[in-house]
């Protein structure tokens, strides 16, 4: 299978509609007057099962032919790519294998049970995550849909940008989070195909910055002990992902816990919507000043919205 | 001036229209299935300055005459009001000032101050914010705009139910939270006018019942010593809401604190928006089987979302 072109895209955009929804873009007066900016805020947060991640999610699930589908679909993730393949096996009524670092949220292990998938927890490494996968493969004869390391969810993550393209017109900056370069991939192929002037720029944690040691470096470096509040982005590159980020992204950057914070505290008291840390990494980017972004109008893509609220970073953190 | 009609509550939407947000209707899948009942949420915490207040007071504001604006507007609100006409008297360029509780919220004060509102504290009971608001009208000349008991406000406020009533059809039931009445005098009039099969029933917190009270026993009844979590909603009825209320509201049922609280952590958690606890008392109302919703389809307006986030109630309640 080639990196998916712009008819893939189309073609994902198209089977996934009727389980996803079109989510709404927003702006907020009030950040950019502060930032002295205009910022455009695809809400994936929003989206069904609170994640970018049912994007890809159904279009792997709604690709499979009858025979794929028999045995089910399984995965690893630490928590939404999990609830977003549950989801989309349950629309499909086949089984789904959610493998789950056992520090997983609550939140997210609460919405792969309600979603009807079937969890294995593990030790909170790749590796755990793997052997634990491979086993239940094994034996269950599941297919393995991996969270971001699969063109099918790289077509599937690419809609969030078309759909924000499609509604904002071209932005001169595109940002989005970066974990294992799904929703980076997807949104760098993207823009590309049609909105060729918008630079694409990755936000990553300090504390798990492989993707950014990876794109500087030119070379593949894995997280190694990644210890971030962003949750959904301890993960490494991936084997499809790290070219994809190599030639198509313009820069990655990256920002501290405390900006982490700041931002997500920010979008939640001036927009009124829920995000979980890791879709606050690019607006933290902006507010730490790691890129130009003077008279500029940017699109960020909010991830998501699960996030345990018995535990809120700015209560909690120290 | 008479009760606004037709007419009048149209004028009101496309005077305001520049100045709002249209904002989003929403469904969740999880709560409607949780519920047995299909709600459609009117996001007004979504709003400018986070409330439905937004539509009223920018009515109110834009409704004067060169003579009125010049020495600019006053008023006493708990809060949301307090925003709301800051922000119109900002966008005309004109003063306002604002008696707010000393009890307020941080974050209203902050957002008060935010559109340039000019503030005087007092006392937490109605006798002291009007007795403050006569003195500073006394020395400047400002006219009042009441937060509910004013007919412009009162068609500003219905706009909400009209785009909700456009947007998703007649629904069985509109459900708002009563305070003042504002909101609600207005949503039973547009309802009355354009859906009139739709029942408008009003929730309130049982801490605060003075609508309760005063709707089913046919006479005024002032709210005295409110406690309730709901800072939005410790108002009493006005002498133009009353009336309105009675004639064209089908029944106003009251919720416990605890219910409250766990409606709005609900909406929290299943669509990732963030409601202050007075927009939560309608969804409390239903989770508590205060009103038989079987198989209906129920119009919810979420009134604002303006919480101090260092505050949340499950995190402090006791």
């Amino acid at each position: 299978m080639p990196v998916p072109d712009l008819h893939t895209i189309m073609d994902a955009a198209e089977r996934i509609k009727p389980f996803i929804h079109r989510t709404p873009v927003m702006s907020s007066a009030g950040i950019n007057k502060l930032l002295g900016t205009e910022i455009i805020f695809k809400c994936e947060n929003l989206q069904k099962a609170g994640a970018f991640k049912s994007r890809g999610a159904c279009n792997a699930v709604f690709s499979l032919d009858a025979e794929q589908m028999s045995k089910g679909v399984g995965t690893h993730s630490s928590g939404n790519h999990a609830q977003a393949l549950s989801r989309a096996a349950s629309l499909r009524n086949i089984d789904a294998y959610i493998v789950m670092p056992e520090t997983s949220p609550q939140v997210k292990v609460n919405g792969v049970r309600g979603y009807g998938g079937r969890i294995t927890f593990c030790k909170p490494t790749l590796k755990a995550r793997e052997d634990a996968l491979k086993e239940i493969i094994n034996s269950t004869g599941a297919l393995e849909i991996h969270p971001y390391n699969d063109y099918r969810i790289i077509a599937g993550q690419a809609t969030a940008a078309l759909e924000l393209i499609e509604e904002a017109g071209e932005p001169d900056i595109i940002m989005v989070p970066v974990g294992g370069g799904g929703l980076l991939s997807g949104t760098a192929l993207i823009t590309k195909y049609i909105s060729r002037n918008s630079m694409v720029i990755a936000a990553e944690p300090e504390m798990a910055n492989d993707a950014f040691r990876s794109f500087h470096e030119g070379r593949f470096i894995p997280s190694e002990n990644p210890k971030t509040i962003a949750d959904g982005l301890l993960t490494s590159l991936g084997s499809l992902t790290f070219p994809i980020i190599t030639e198509y992204v313009d820069d990655i950057v990256t920002v501290s816990e405390e900006g982490i914070i700041s931002a997500m505290r920010l979008i939640w008291e001036r927009m009124k919507i829920l995000i979980e840390p890791s879709s606050a990494v690019p607006l933290a980017a902006i507010m730490e000043n790691k890129l130009d972004v003077k008279d500029k109008r940017i699109g960020i893509i909010l991830s998501g919205g699960n996030i345990d609220l018995d535990r809120l970073p700015w209560l909690t953190h120290s």
